[in-house]
C-alpha cells in the first residue's frame, strides 16, 4: 500500500465510522492486510480502534495487527482490551513477536499478561524471555521443522503433513541426532526429488551454519545477508536446536540497526521510538545536546582568551562560521563513510592506515581547494594579506584536522569494541569545532600581530 | 565468517601463496564459501586474485565471488580475464547479478561481453539491461516456476523434478493461465499436502501481490518487508508474468538504500562507493562541501556588517560557535528523525502540521534549557546583563527555528516528491547557521546598543 492509497483508505473508513456503516466496514476489514490495518489504526481514536479490532474473525491476523502496531498504538490500545482478548490473540502469534510486544508494555501490564500465559502452560514464551531482545535467542522463532535422521524422504513427507502443518515457513528441514543435536540440513525440494527410501542422513548437507543462542543478532543478520539463506538455526552450548532466525526477522534488523545508526551519529540516542510525546522526545534528546553545548562553552572561553586580537581585528569573528563549517562538514562526510562502511563489512577495523591516510590525502586536497577559494574572499574583502594568510592555513588545518579524526574516531572505537556511531557524531563534531577555533585565532594573533 | 576470523583466513592464505603451498591452497579454496573468498580476494594482488580463482572448480561458485567482489576489484580482475573465460562464469549466475556485474564495467568491456553472450543465444540479459537499474524489472530473475493453472498437484510435482530442478529458491508456485498471466500462488508444501488429483486452480491462492516492471525497487522492497513474503512476482503491463524479486534481494535493496540515505544526508552524494581511488573520492565530496562553504561566505557578510558593533563588544564574537553549534545540531537531530521516519513509513507527508508542531514545542523546551545555561555562562564570565539577554534569545531562536526548518524542510521535500535526504543535509545547515547568526547580531545591536 503506497502513501497515496493509505490516505485514501484512512478517509474511506473514518467517512463509514462515523456513518456507522457495520457491514461495509466488516468487508474492508476483512480484504484490508492487517499490515495495512496498522497505518489506519495510527490515524483513529481508541473507540474507533476497538470497534474494527472487534471486526477482525482471523484471531491470527489480529496478531500481524498487534505486531504492527507501533508503541503509543499499542499500549494505549490494550489498555482499553481484557486480559484474556490479549492472551488469546498472542496464543496465536510467533514466539518472537510475543515476546517483542510484551517487552514493549508496562512492567505492571506484561506482567499480568505472562502470569495468565504461564497458568495456561505456554512456557514457549518465558524461555524466549530469558535472552536478550537482541541476540539470536531473543530474535528466533521455534516452530521449525526438525527431522531424525534416520527418516526416510516418504516417512520425512508423511510427519511434515500430520505434525508440522502449522509451521510458518518451512524452508529447511532441520536434520537431529537421538539427542537433538543439529547434524543437517534439507529442503522440501530435495524430499521431492530424491527416492522415497532414501534416509535423510543420506542426502542431507551436512554442512550447516549455525549460531549461538547469544550471538548479537546483527551478526546473525550479517550471516543471512552474506550466504543468501533464508533462516538460520540457533543451537545451545551442546549443539541442540532451539530455534531458527527468520530472513524476514532479518529485515526489519537491518533496517532496524540503520536507522539507530544514524539516530546515534545525529545525536539522539538509539533508544529514539517515534512517540507522540512531547516529553519522551525532549528527554532523550536534551543529553546528546550537553556535547554540543559543552563544547561550545570551551569555544566561548577559547575565544575569550583572544579577546585582546578580536579588538584590534574585529573582521576576525566573520570568518569563524566558515572555519568551523567547513571542518564541521567534512569531518561529518569521513565519519558517515566509515561507520557506515563498517557496519556494512566493506570497511575493516584492519584497513586502520589505509583508510586514515587516504583520508588525510583528501583533506589536503579538499582543505587547500576552500583554503585558496576562502583565502581569495577574505583578501578581496578586507585586503590585508595576513588575514587572507590567516583565514587559508586556518581552513586547510581545519579541514584536513577534521578529514582524520572523523575517520580515525570511529576506527579506534570500534577497534576497542565501542559502538562507532554511538560516540562519533557529537563527539567528532565537537572536537573539531574547538580544534578550528583554537587554530585560527593562534595563527591569527600570530600572523597578525608581525 | 566474523572480522576476526577473516583476519585469520587473509593472513594463512597469504603465508600459503608465499609458500606455494597448492594443495592446501586448494582444499581451502574448495572448503570456503565465495562470499568470504571476496574478502580474502581484496587483500591480494591481482596474480594472487587469478592463482585462487582457477583453483575453484565450481562455476557457480565463481559466479558468487564475482558478484560479491567490489567494483575496484572485480574491474581489476577481469582486466587479466579471457572474455571467454568472464562469459563462461556469466552463464552460469542468476540473471539479476549478470546485469549488475556487467553494469560496473567500463563500457567497452561490458559492450564486448555483450557482444559474446549475444552470440551464444543469451537473451535473457540483453532482456534485463532493458529495465532501469532500480526497478523491479531491473533487478528481478527470470528463473521462478510457473505452472499452468489446470495442472493436477500430482503432475506439477513430476514438473517440478524435470523442468525446474534448478530454480534457485522455489519458495512460490506462480499459477498462469493460457496466455502466460498471472492469475495465483502455491508452494511446495500446499503441493505436498492436498492430495495428488487436485488441480492447481482448486486450491492456489488468488489474492497474489504483484508489481510492475518499472516500480521503484524501494517500493517493491517496502512491498516485501511489510507483508513478510519471500518474493514478489513481477509482470509487465498485461500482467504477464516476467520474473520475480527475491527476498536476499529485498536485503541488499534496503541496506543500500540506508546507505545512500547516510552519504546524502553527510553530504558525500548518493553515487559515493567504497574506492581507493582518492581522485574520485574527491571528485564526489568537493561539490557538497560548496553548500557549505557558500553559507559561510554568506555569514561572513553578514557579521562583516556589524563590525561596528564587534569593535565595540569583541566579546560577542565568543558565542558564534555556541550558538550556531546547537542551531546545528538540533536541526540534525530534527532532520534525521524526519528523514529515517519517511524512508521507514513511520512518518507520512500527511503527518506534516503533527511533526512540525511537535518539533516546535522541542525546539522551544530545549532552546529555553540551553538558553538559561549558556546565558548564565555569558553573565558569570563578562556580567554584562544585556549580553546574557542577547545570548539567550539568540539560542532559543536559533534552536526553535532549526527544529522548524530541519523537520519541515524533509517533509516538504518528500511532499514534492524530491528525495528528502539528498537537500537535507548542506541545505538545512546551511540555513540555519546563516539564520542563527543573523538574529544573532541583530539582537546584540539592539539590547547592547540601548
Amino acid at each position: 500500500m503506497l502513501n497515496q492509497n493509505s490516505k485514501i483508505m484512512v478517509d474511506s473508513i473514518k467517512r463509514l465510522l462515523r456513518r456507522g456503516a457495520t457491514t461495509n466496514l466488516r468487508k474492508i476489514v476483512e480484504k484490508t492486510h492487517a499490515a495495512d490495518l496498522s497505518i489506519v489504526f495510527r490515524s483513529l481514536s481508541v473507540a474507533n480502534q476497538l470497534q474494527l479490532l472487534h471486526m477482525i474473525r482471523d484471531t491470527e491476523k489480529k496478531g500481524i495487527l498487534f505486531s504492527e502496531l507501533d508503541e503509543d498504538t499499542f499500549s494505549a490500545l490494550s489498555n482499553e482490551l481484557a486480559l484474556e482478548d490479549i492472551v488469546e490473540v498472542l496464543e496465536q502469534m510467533p514466539s518472537d513477536d510475543v515476546a517483542d510486544l510484551i517487552g514493549r508494555l508496562p512492567e505492571e501490564k506484561s506482567d499480568a499478561i505472562l502470569e495468565k500465559m504461564r497458568k495456561e502452560g505456554s512456557e514457549e514464551i518465558e524461555g524466549l524471555l530469558k535472552y536478550d531482545d537482541d541476540t539470536a535467542g531473543g530474535i528466533m522463532v521455534t516452530d521449525f521443522i526438525a527431522l531424525p535422521q534416520d527418516l526416510t524422504a516418504n516417512e520425512a513427507i508423511k510427519q511434515i503433513q500430520t505434525e508440522y502443518h502449522d509451521v510458518e515457513m518451512p524452508f529447511y528441514l532441520y536434520v537431529v541426532d537421538e539427542y537433538g543435536k543439529l547434524v543437517g540440513v534439507s529442503s522440501l525440494r530435495q524430499l521431492v526429488v530424491v527416492s522415497p527410501e532414501t534416509t535423510l542422513k543420506q542426502f542431507m548437507t551436512t554442512d550447516v551454519f549455525a549460531v549461538g543462542t547469544d550471538v548479537d543478532q546483527e551478526e546473525v543478520a550479517k550471516l543471512v545477508a552474506r550466504y543468501d539463506i533464508l533462516a538460520v538455526p540457533v543451537v545451545d552450548e551442546s549443539n541442540r536446536l532451539e530455534g531458527i532466525v527468520t530472513v524476514d526477522d532479518v529485515i526489519d534488523i537491518f533496517r532496524q540497526e540503520a536507522t539507530e545508526d544514524m539516530l546515534k551519529m545525529a545525536g539522539v540516542g538509539d533508544e529514539y521510538v517515534e512517540t507522540q510525546s512531547i516529553y519522551r522526545s525532549t528527554k532523550t534528546r536534551l543529553p546528546w545536546l550537553l556535547a554540543s553545548c559543552a563544547g561550545g562553552i570551551m569555544a566561548l572561553f577559547i575565544i575569550g582568551r583572544f579577546e585582546g586580537t578580536l579588538y584590534r581585528f574585529a573582521y576576525l569573528a566573520a570568518f569563524i562560521p566558515v572555519i568551523m563549517g567547513m571542518g564541521g562538514n567534512i569531518g561529518t562526510q569521513s565519519s558517515t563513510i566509515v561507520v557506515r562502511g563498517l557496519a556494512t563489512g566493506r570497511l575493516n577495523v584492519r584497513d586502520f592506515w589505509r583508510v586514515v591516510s587516504k583520508e588525510l590525502a583528501i583533506g589536503l586536497i579538499l582543505g587547500g581547494f576552500y583554503a585558496v577559494l576562502i583565502g581569495t574572499v577574505a583578501q578581496v574583502q578586507y585586503t590585508v594579506q595576513m588575514l587572507a594568510l590567516t583565514v587559508g592555513l586556518a581552513v586547510i588545518i581545519s579541514m584536513t584536522v577534521a578529514a582524520l579524526v572523523g575517520s580515525g574516531v570511529p576506527l579506534l572505537l570500534a577497534r576497542i569494541n565501542i559502538d562507532p556511531a554511538v560516540a562519533t557524531g557529537p563527539f567528532v563534531t565537537t572536537s573539531i569545532d574547538i580544534i578550528s577555533v583554537y587554530c585560527y585565532f593562534i595563527l591569527a594573533t600570530t600572523l597578525l600581530g608581525i
